[in-house]
């Protein structure tokens, strides 16, 4: 007889570049979940709420929307990639695919790309990876790469130290087809009138003005992702270990206030949007816990055309998510996520 | 480059008598929005719950219950009504059209009947409109009127003070025939014996035996609806200004409560219903809080005939819902809303 | 005129051994009620997450797992059984039906096989019952007994003090046919490699290693299974009568633990399971309240061959839930839950 105590997840040590792994589980996308996480959000783009809407434009359901799709893959990577990490460093390139419906099953798999031990603390290192998200016919739906720093089981363990040269995924939108007799006109009431590619200047800054306190509710969300990750859900652990965890208290998953950062951001800028075009960077500057309320502003960097489609422009933005801090002076802005992001918009020419 | 804030929404000088707003976003009714507002709230009528019993009941599917639909089509509006308001003030004659399904999609639209500006208060007035939802055959599927009192943007603005009468709204609740030839007595055991029409004595109080918390989970459930009103969920917000906002505490969205209360009213008079026929006023008595416990009482008022069913009676009633509040002279019970509620019920004489 | 105040459920004087109680509601399992109970709780056996995997061993759709099968059953006979009990006692010998899938809608009924007085306190008593839940097609998805702990309405109630033999309810699992010229292995990177039929030893105690914080959301998952046990949601009424209800505290409604358990141990234990086969005894030996962490441990007990399949094996458990309570001499482990646990593995032989 014996008493085991599994531990889940690789550590450093464990990790091997140009390995690929599959990931367990998978996740078909229900409606249940699909209502939780298009909505709590704020994110108003009618593709992922109104079927009526989506099937004018084109597409066969309610579409799953880009932060949801990113949700599902990042979470099915988390036990074997980050469930003993100490902090998610950076998104790298994440591009999106073919569009996700409610009903389809996605899976996830990943190369680990380099495994660096810390030249400082002996007892941790960075992984980089590249996952990639397919759906039930194998298409991709979702690529990209991170940076994590990773907790070592052992510190004396020797650590694959080393690189390897990204693959090169191939990602198609498969976006429908501009139809000039459509009438997209009679349903432009739905969005905003205001968020059509020509409406913006490079150069400007939105505020965007909503607010949205984050809850407990983040545990929930959490575990229904299959986001295994016990910092986010395990208080006993956390409170046992003050000083390792963030003064005890449980920090929301990232994958939250980015979908939460996207969601307040939509009317103003992605209400219009038809994808997610790719996010080249990204990472969380700060945590955020239950009692925080979260708000978001977007930076116009450029604009620019979308080859072989008029009826579309490229939007490219720097999505930044912020919280407010009381300190004796007052409250201070701390800012919380940083995204570098581009939205295939519709142009007012042919959609208003 | 230039900073942008956007407000949405309309202010009291925004609105013109007569003006008719189709709202933005519309709504799919997926089975996760289905099952979140259909059962966190007691409600017990098997036609949103038993697809067995909804299909012997000649309906093509599970039922979305009446509070869910009032909640759908009543947050579409709120960014253009009331997104900038102080506090609703009473709902009018609000009356439920055909059947609506999961997988239907909800649409809304709205007239504006009145605008009159506070003769005190020169920073707000009220609004009078009238709202109208519809499915995607643009069939109605629930009307009704409100006031609201809204702020102003700009104290010095001008008003279009003035009214407009109300349009005639036609509601068809589409009811499936009775089948003289349907086993319905054999479900009989799925509702309670004691909730049929030849139930009730006008005069009566019943005082329902159900109590629930409402939680933070409010803030999700509001998100969920799309409804973006600031008051119910943006906490830094309210906090920094807390004189103007109920002592700096976050509201529950009235349509929490008012769910909440038809729901603990379901199992004494509603499980037997085949429709909920018409609200002739309603309003929120006192705001509740996360941390209340709500309860509720059914007035029954008076019965009359349905004409052209035999089957069914309309049974006439007060919803009350209340709270308890801690005094030092013991606990105070306070009324926090007031709804007339006319409900289509079964009569045992013919399906039991 | 007169104020009514209906009591639902019934108390120990109107239990009658021998009779057989239908109860009402009946519940439909809707996509969203399948997100929010398959996977809160780290339940990860793909048969209830991925489609694809699903159909590839022969099942028709996403399973409900066995844990939501119980809930929604056991909410089912709350009411009428247990709305007015002080303490739930055991489970016995609950066995499983067939497969359940999104769309089946059950129903529930319970024949009273005892009841007995307290000897020591006349206020309340014990009653024994079997309770059976059924598809749309009458099938068995699930039998079970249980003792619950009842008040008395009238102290000086006479009791129908009794007992009779249960019914002999016959359960089939239903199991997909095992097929050799099936690629099952081509599927296997979907399930923890450690996990089948051959990995365990009796003997061995696994400490599962995940934990997961229960909070106030314990109220709608309970609502949102039609369970209406006041002493779950009603702060209000327990705060009055702190002494009768633990402290003053809402106690988390047993099918919470119980899920959150299984989910807690299905990593390591049950995600190459096929069928929760038998628990021939559960109890519930503490309470918890949102605030606790819940963890889990499984001793494997035995092993034997399953009749008819040689891909199988049952394997024999004891799955144990605790929680940790801060003491002045340091934390102490605290047993909450207890069940004796067959489940039906795949043996890797044949799968991977």
């Amino acid at each position: 007889m014996a008493t085991i105590r599994k531990t889940r997840g690789n550590f450093l040590e464990d990790f091997r570049p140009g390995a690929l792994l599959r990931h367990k589980g998978g996740k078909t996308i229900t409606e249940g979940l699909h209502a939780l996480f298009t909505d709590f959000s704020f994110a108003v783009n009618p593709l992922a709420k109104n079927a009526r809407y989506a099937a004018a434009y084109g597409y066969t359901g309610l579409l799953v929307p880009p932060s949801l799709v990113m949700n599902v893959v990042f979470s099915q990577t988390v036990e074997d990639i980050s469930e003993n990490a100490r902090v998610n460093l950076e998104y790298i390139d994440m591009r999106f695919g073919v569009p996700v419906y409610v009903g389809d099953t996605l899976e996830a798999e990943t190369r680990i790309l380099g495994v660096t031990p810390s030249s400082r603390d002996r007892d941790r290192g960075v992984v980089h990876v590249q996952s990639t998200g397919y759906n039930q016919r194998r298409e991709v739906v979702l690529t990209f790469q991170r940076k994590v720093q990773v907790w070592k089981r052992d510190i004396d363990a020797p650590v694959a130290d080393g690189t390897v040269e990204p693959a090169h995924v191939e990602t198609n939108l498969a976006l429908p087809p501009y139809r000039p007799d459509a009438d997209y006109r009679s349903l432009a009431y739905l969005t905003n009138p205001d968020s059509y590619f020509e409406d913006f200047t490079p150069g400007d800054v939105i505020e965007h003005s909503r607010g949205r306190l984050m809850t407990t509710e983040h545990i929930m969300l959490t575990g229904i992702l299959d986001n295994t990750s016990q910092v986010h859900c395990n208080q006993w652990m956390v409170s046992q270990n003050p000083e390792r965890f963030i003064g005890g208290q449980l920090i929301v998953y990232g994958g939250i206030p980015f979908n939460l950062c996207l969601g307040i951001s939509s009317a103003d800028v992605a209400d219009n949007a038809l994808a997610e075009l790719r996010y080249a960077t990204g990472r969380h500057t700060a945590p955020i816990f239950a009692g925080d309320t979260v708000f978001a502003s977007t930076e116009i960097k450029d604009k620019r055309a979308f080859p072989g489609r008029d009826d579309l422009g490229v939007l490219e933005t720097v999505l930044r998510g912020h919280k407010f801090v009381k300190k004796d002076a007052g409250p201070e802005r701390v800012e919380i996520f940083y995204l570098e992001r581009e939205i295939l918009l519709k142009r007012r020419s042919h959609y208003a």
